[in-house]
């Protein structure tokens, strides 16, 4: 199995660059990028010739971040981690002071010449978006942004916390930074399975001509976890589960499911079909927002045994708050592909057990030759691509029980990813670090695309903060599917879901 | 698991009823029906209040046939073999002598009486085709065709040997028999697999969509065997590869993957679509046999260091034959739903390994949508029937190679019904054994099925007759897949044969 991934595996050389990582001592730095950078360092994935410097305001120097990389690592596992630790470096910093920026740039000046980087530069934004803003603006002004090389901004998700901030954010980017030198992520997206629908779908001939109106009845999208908003109170509470999870992730499996074959499998085009996407959804007014969605919020509650806070008990959270930690939302798409077939989507916190998974429902049989001594109900075909926790896709069909008889039950053929490669799955940060060094966009989210994602949702934000939270959040207990509410939505599309 | 079968398994009574076999002393008698009764009678699927007669040329008394039953189901599974044989009964027979028929005629009269069998008759023809013909003329002359309940006819496959005298057997049948009276088996159609083929077309709404010209590119059904013709030499040299097994098995497997929906599940309606695709079927005049197929004949070879003989050299053979033991067809079926379609049927002795598997082969995709960076072929969609010796289905597909880059390579989704029932899946025998005391026609051969299977045929039977199998027999080694000239065969349409 190993040789015939190899090839895939790595294809392209990385060319030698500088990666500078605002934020180095925050929680994403230490838990998932530094770990990542290592695993691709172990796996010769990065050249040669490159560094990493940290950024951020707590005070370290190179020695002593050194420290902290080795703590990220963890044990020393595959034995290189002194070596790799020799391309690490430290620059302490403070956001919105630009004398900061020019011992930045004096560090990665010289370290370019010691690591002949060509100039190559890589920002990552480890950082909250308020902060985004003004650093990019630092990094401009300080001319961080020309060189040699190319440079490339790495910019961590949300993207804004609303309409108006993702469009402000996004014309301060482009001030200093083409379009195509921005990366901004979305993590799902360099999930296999999230990867492999889009090759699901092109690269068969027997699902494509299903996927449509006349052949599927509707789509569910569920994102739920089991953790409660544990230590993102803060962050959380003024952020709710539509900025969390809907804008973002959900809309972005949604794009997946529902783009257009594009004539050529290219980061801008796939861009452009999503984009097209989400022009295409229904938008929905204030008024109907009680229709079309069922709002929740975990309340404290006994599970296996263990007594768990309710939302507002957590620590940092509002008593009062009636932020969203779940929600449900009919989504119709307006095109010919889909008119007609709802999007049901879903995500919470506190829920039953922690799930990732898209599933298609095809039509009903148009017409059952089965009369009554067929003896079971013919349940509809359903595509099940799982996305977390283990990733595999799965076909639910109808089969002949066996026995002398002619009986039917519902039987799956199912592909799973678990298993199949030695070295594990790469990890979703290794893939997007490793995309931006190459500056493959395919998995990357474009600005419009950002903006067009929160304008669906403005209404929904608005309708919350203007009141409609208090009124239509229900409490709902953990380890259950959300609000009883949700089911009854959905129960009354003549429906059911499919995650239970 | 098991309660969920059950129910399915055996869910209409079988009424009171007696059986006669002829042949009874014979090798299909002791090998499959005997123990498949044993087994029903095991699994309370017989009523309380039945015999059996067993009626041959070899002369038996009830007590010392009970032996040879005994012997028949060997190890007493189940521990009920003593109060089975008490249901057993002998009466010896000369074929052509009608006195025979009054002893029998006799005895079934008071064993009726005595099982309270309401005059319920089964007759099971587990005798040479030859014989049948003659047997039946008997037993109507005789007035065991008629009685107080209903007196069906199981006829063992081959139906006659020609078009001729199948037509004549089907008119000495039916002037003393209903059509519906008639249960011509081809046991084949007792695989589960083959049943499940009908549901998954017509219980599951994704598939039908795409069973049609527009999506399937051609379709492969394969049954190959290992062993050589054995014991069976007399028999098989007057009947070769395409009356043993093409103008039965393979084209019962043809017809149940190419016929149209009907409107009710119902054997009735099932036989009339089957009819309409024999119906349908390209008929090939003498000339352009040799372009739409392939004939071989084994010969001797070493497979796993044995040296095996070739098929001239078996106890039996005439040593100049030219009878095929090998056949490569190519079936053309002239409707809306398959014009351009081929079907390649392969069947012969003496290959590499024993399978029989319905391949159904999609086109391939439209247009790629991924470059050359791809990295490898984009195979077609296959799925897969198989139906020896697992029975299983299988979807092969397109998925993307873990990895962080994009890589495609086939893999597939299976489902097998192995491991899916304790008390393992029902024999064939069985299952058709059950479906005749029911008078349930499902999974048996009509007449105009019969004769329209023997049309399609009869040109090539007459080709190979009249000079043609001495010009075109191919010699093939034991172990491979029949002659080199069946890989060009197929080759030439720019496919190849997907067993391997």
């Amino acid at each position: 199995m190993a040789e015939d991934i190899l090839p895939c595996d790595i294809d392209r050389a990385v060319e030698p660059f500088g990666l500078v990582i605002f934020g180095a001592s925050g929680d994403l730095a230490r838990r998932k990028l530094i770990p990542s950078l290592y695993n691709l360092y172990l796996r010769d994935a990065l050249p040669e010739r490159f560094f990493i410097v940290g950024a951020a305001r707590t005070v370290y120097n190179d020695t002593s971040y050194r420290d902290v990389v080795r703590d990220s690592i963890g044990s020393d596992r595959g034995g290189k981690v002194d070596e790799f630790l020799k391309h690490i470096f430290y620059q302490d910093i403070v956001y919105d002071q630009y004398d900061s920026y020019t011992s930045l740039k004096r560090k990665l000046s010289a370290l370019s010449r010691r690591y002949r980087t060509g100039g190559n530069l890589l920002f990552y934004f480890a950082v909250p978006p308020s902060l985004s803003g003004l650093i990019i603006e630092a990094v401009g002004k300080k001319g961080l942004n020309r060189g040699r090389g190319w440079v490339r901004l790495v910019m961590e998700k949300p993207f804004g916390s609303n309409l108006e901030d993702a469009r402000r954010l996004n014309r301060t980017v482009h001030a200093y930074f083409k379009e195509e030198s921005i990366f901004r992520i979305d993590h799902y997206l360099g999930k296999e399975t999230v990867q492999d629908i889009l090759l699901f779908r092109f690269a068969n001939s027997i699902f494509e001509p299903l996927w449509n109106r006349n052949y599927i009845d509707h789509v569910q999208i569920t994102a739920a976890e089991t953790i409660g908003v544990g230590s993102r109170a803060g962050y959380y509470d003024s952020t709710g589960i539509l900025r969390d999870m809907f804008q973002n992730h959900l809309i972005q499996l949604l794009s997946i499911i529902a783009l257009e074959p594009p004539a050529v499998f290219e980061p801008k085009r796939i861009r452009e079909e999503k984009v097209k996407v989400f022009r295409s959804l229904r938008r929905v007014s204030k008024d109907e927002i009680p229709e079309v969605s069922v709002f929740g919020q975990y309340k404290s509650g006994r599970v296996n045994g263990e007594v768990l806070p309710g939302y507002r008990d957590e620590k940092g959270i509002d008593p009062n708050s009636v932020t969203p930690t779940f929600a449900a939302i009919r989504v119709f798409i307006d095109n010919w592909r889909w008119q007609g077939v709802p999007f049901y989507l879903r995500s919470g916190k506190r829920l039953k057990r922690r799930v990732t998974e898209v599933s298609v429902h095809f039509h009903d049989l148009p017409h059952s030759i089965f009369g009554p001594e067929i003896g079971s109900v013919i349940e509809p075909n359903v595509l099940v691509f799982r996305i977390q926790p283990e990733e595999s896709i799965e076909l639910r069909f109808q089969s002949k029980l066996p026995g002398t008889r002619l009986c039917v039950r519902e039987v799956k053929m199912a592909f799973s990813y678990r298993g199949e490669q030695e070295m594990g799955l790469p990890d979703a940060y290794e893939r997007v670090l490793l995309d931006c060094m190459r500056g493959d966009h395919m998995l990357f989210v474009g600005q419009e695309g950002v903006e067009l994602a929160w304008e669906f949702f403005m209404p929904f934000i608005e309708f919350l903060d203007g009141g409609g939270a208090g009124k239509s959040v229900r409490f709902y207990s953990p380890g259950t599917w959300g609000p009883r509410a949700a089911d009854g939505f959905i129960r009354r599309d003549g429906r059911a879901w499919w995650v239970k």
